[in-house]
């Protein structure tokens, strides 16, 4: 197949832009192209569960409007979180708020109380309303089930919290389950913990599997939508082990393969693990997700 | 200071290849003497707790042994490993190895029932041997423990297991827990839930907050080594946000930290967050740990 | 500043999707939207030159008619490009064409007469073509100009090709320069070589610094656009130390920083060196040229 | 082949260090192993001319004696040098030395005179003196020689520097002949430019083309050491398409191949252009230069 030269222009739509790069078909614009064809198709199919992971600082980074769009117009059916996205997403829906890093030393954003990640800050005042907020839920939460799988906890959360752009509570509106198999790393674990000293509140590790395993099972097909992460991508991959893989996937990543991490490696590696179908339709971009998957994303809709 | 030129001789020790890269002191070699130094006086002084996490590849790619002589040799104090990590190790203590790929396909090789991560082979003859294998320690553990948290499961596994390359096995006996906050995502969590749906036992999630949070509060110093990773890292330096941060730390990773995931962030950013303390001695290598970490290590032990 | 969470919608333009990258300004997404505005100043202002640096298989990679459509606009005013993007320019101007790989070894490719880059494949019946062509120009070339310069044998190419999309014959007709000062090492190189042996051709390395130097000295402002690349990004930013440096700049890479090199160096070393001004606005995307490029380029023309 | 683990002890030799990874073989200690062994291989085989390309800060980062006493000891036949690493060559044979960066902001450093790259530091005054150096140089050989090829050139200089470290010295006393199509592209190239303007010096871009190719064709076998870089490694590789390609070849970079940039490409690419032999021996080790490759040299001088 030639490679067609790219055309731009004045006003020209995403989807357009996008359609230049499949005329190309080669590197980077190629394969965003590949991708966006698979997202598209794997949503526009009514047969084909959608299942996303999301790791990497995606909520801070500017993703949170976009996961609670696609719960809403039923682009996504199951989410796989790192705890850090929950502990984001709760963060804003309890009225603190993301910055833009201005460049001071880590030891003096220490002083001031703020957390950076990367070019992104959090001050250490809206973390206090997020501890006295959720422990608030936590009691309520409690009250009603002192044994809980982590799902169940995001579901009860959701379901307490009034902030139509937060992914938890849209998921939970929208019966999108979240998984989330790493939160006692993340804030909203160490309150759990503290929590759990002088409440009767059990977390089941383990207690999200027949529920995760039930969905796997009743899916005619998956496709994955693989954001970053490590945990993640790999908790949403392995769950459909017990039913031949993936049928179709895209995964954004800059991670890179040699080393052999799981967040880095391509898709094509999940097919000798049964975790991709052989015959799967499997894209990786290699990119920032902050830039490819609204792009990707955006292109999508207009094939939709 | 000046840049020394970088001389090469016969018979030369690891060390003293490390030693010329310290009067180098820049670019790559520079990062590596810099974290020699680093691990070799956390390892040094008696008052320094050693934190070690374990993500990616490592015990597929060659780093059992050095994790288990590390444990024996009284150099790591506490170990966070990724899910993937106790599986490969368990692997191998029930008879099973892994093998250098040969270029085959991805679907080749699900037809021939062998996983593949990166050139690294697994296969599935040796994962059934495992499942038979773990399920009959889950029967005497459970019989034990019918609730058990994370590091009490490893540990329990680790005195049950007769392998003195084992890193499970040589922790449990030299009384170094090993954390596993993500275990849920590998194949012992896959077992684990199939187990408990016939069997009564528990895992709690957050059961090993109270007796990592002790150890935390009980060490004058702790430093950290942190491999590859995510989760593993993230969790090794968060449970130092109790009191204050890491002292000193060494990563090696080959993730960048443009798109901000916590693999490939710069240890100083740990400093914001208090999960380094201002004015810690912090190194970071980008590398790939099977080279980097076992030349640092060799290094190190010339020094102590 | 807060970070703005990013919405997506049908049919937005690409300058709707980076809007909302300027609001979240921060991770990839921030980058880009500072990129575009760069972009933007520096082709609206008339009183700065544009300097453009071509690394990379950006002509192979689909990015050709861009580059033309930039010289036809006048947005850019001097290029800087590897010998590399000069030879397939030509290959397509004397007919040719670049197809997309189909995963074929290289053995196998070798033996088919097909050269590969990444993706990209190129036969070698179309080598033969530019093989003859090229050697039918430098005919009437040496002819006329037994002495050239590297910079005014691309410009007697290009007024002797009849191709709109060639960036060489765009440029010619035109009148935007363009450097190649590693000419030698392409196809054109070994032809101008072989060439030589028994015609009267010199080409003068140092002969192009004059033209340079005034183009340099007689630019109010210059910004710098630096698409991938080693040699090209140094030269487009070393032949500005003459006159203090860039006044601003864009650039587009996939390399990392630390190891050194010059192509993943951040553009806030060239203050150092006097290659970019003190006070300069620049901005550094990680990211595939072929991705990133287009979009940039799309969202700054909705801009001008 | 099973995957051995490593085993490190104290006052183990750098060789016995790889001799491990040898026998775990895989993922980066595998390809440090892998290439341990085609360099040794190479430079044992009196059949074998060797040709190293030098790309990226190497001399500025500690590989200078090195590289001299590779040549010394008649292990590499043949350099490939970029502009840069020539000029801080001669920058240390005129007396001036390189720095360890202090983190200073480079809007400071430029006003001190001190230029950056990555985390080394060169003075404004040792350029200063470099400038004087090598224009008396220019005047004695431009007297002898008025037009002179690139190799020639380098040459000259070397065998009027008294600097035993320094490789243009040492290479032009032991015949080892440098190539560096892209010397316009440095101090050298600026000064070149500016003596060349009141004087009659000129340098022919393609002049060396000749000698290189009889060097080629008169090689049994050639083996390639690609260190870093873009146009330094595609000259090597292409240079030996005339004789059908390299025979065996190690490279070193952090660059990644997806964006199809020379720099990042998998060495088995040049098979599919005759740039490597099919069946020739080819090794990739993704890591920083500086770490890598003395690791390798100093395990390879052990088995030879």
């Amino acid at each position: 197949m030639k490679v067609n030269q790219i055309d731009i222009s004045k006003d020209m739509k995403v989807s357009d832009l996008v359609a230049q790069f499949e005329a190309s078909d080669v590197l980077g614009a190629g394969r965003v192209a590949r991708a966006t064809n698979i997202l598209a198709n794997m949503i526009k199919d009514e047969d084909t569960n959608v299942f996303m992971s999301l790791g990497g600082p995606l909520i801070p980074g500017g993703m949170r409007n976009i996961v609670s769009q696609m719960i809403r117009e039923g682009h996504v059916d199951l989410i796989v979180s790192s705890g850090a996205n929950l502990t984001h997403d709760l963060l804003e829906a309890f009225g603190g708020a993301h910055y833009r890093d201005e460049g001071k030393d880590d030891e003096e954003l220490n002083a001031e109380g703020i957390g950076r990640i990367a070019d992104i800050n959090v001050g250490s005042n809206d973390f206090e309303v997020f501890e006295k907020e959720i422990n608030r839920l936590f009691e309520i939460i409690s009250a009603k089930k002192p044994v809980i799988s982590i799902q169940e906890l995001i579901y009860e959360i959701g379901m307490l919290i009034d902030d139509e752009n937060s992914f938890i509570a849209t998921a939970a509106r929208n019966n999108v389950p979240i998984f989330a198999p790493g939160i006692i790393d993340c804030m909203i674990g160490l309150q759990l913990w503290i929590f759990s000293q002088d409440h009767d509140f059990t977390i089941s590790a383990a207690g999200d599997m027949p529920y995760l395993s039930d969905i796997v099972f009743g899916s005619e097909k998956v496709g994955g939508i693989l954001l970053g992460g490590g945990l993640t991508k790999h908790y949403t991959l392995a769950s459909n082990i017990l039913n031949g893989g993936l049928d179709c996937a895209v995964q954004i990543t800059m991670d890179r393969p040699e080393a052999g991490s799981l967040g880095g490696a391509p898709l094509e590696e999940a097919k000798s693990w049964s975790k991709a179908k052989c015959g799967s339709n499997l894209a990786t971009v290699v990119g920032d997700v902050t830039i490819i998957f609204p792009l990707i994303y955006a292109a999508a809709l207009d094939k939709i």
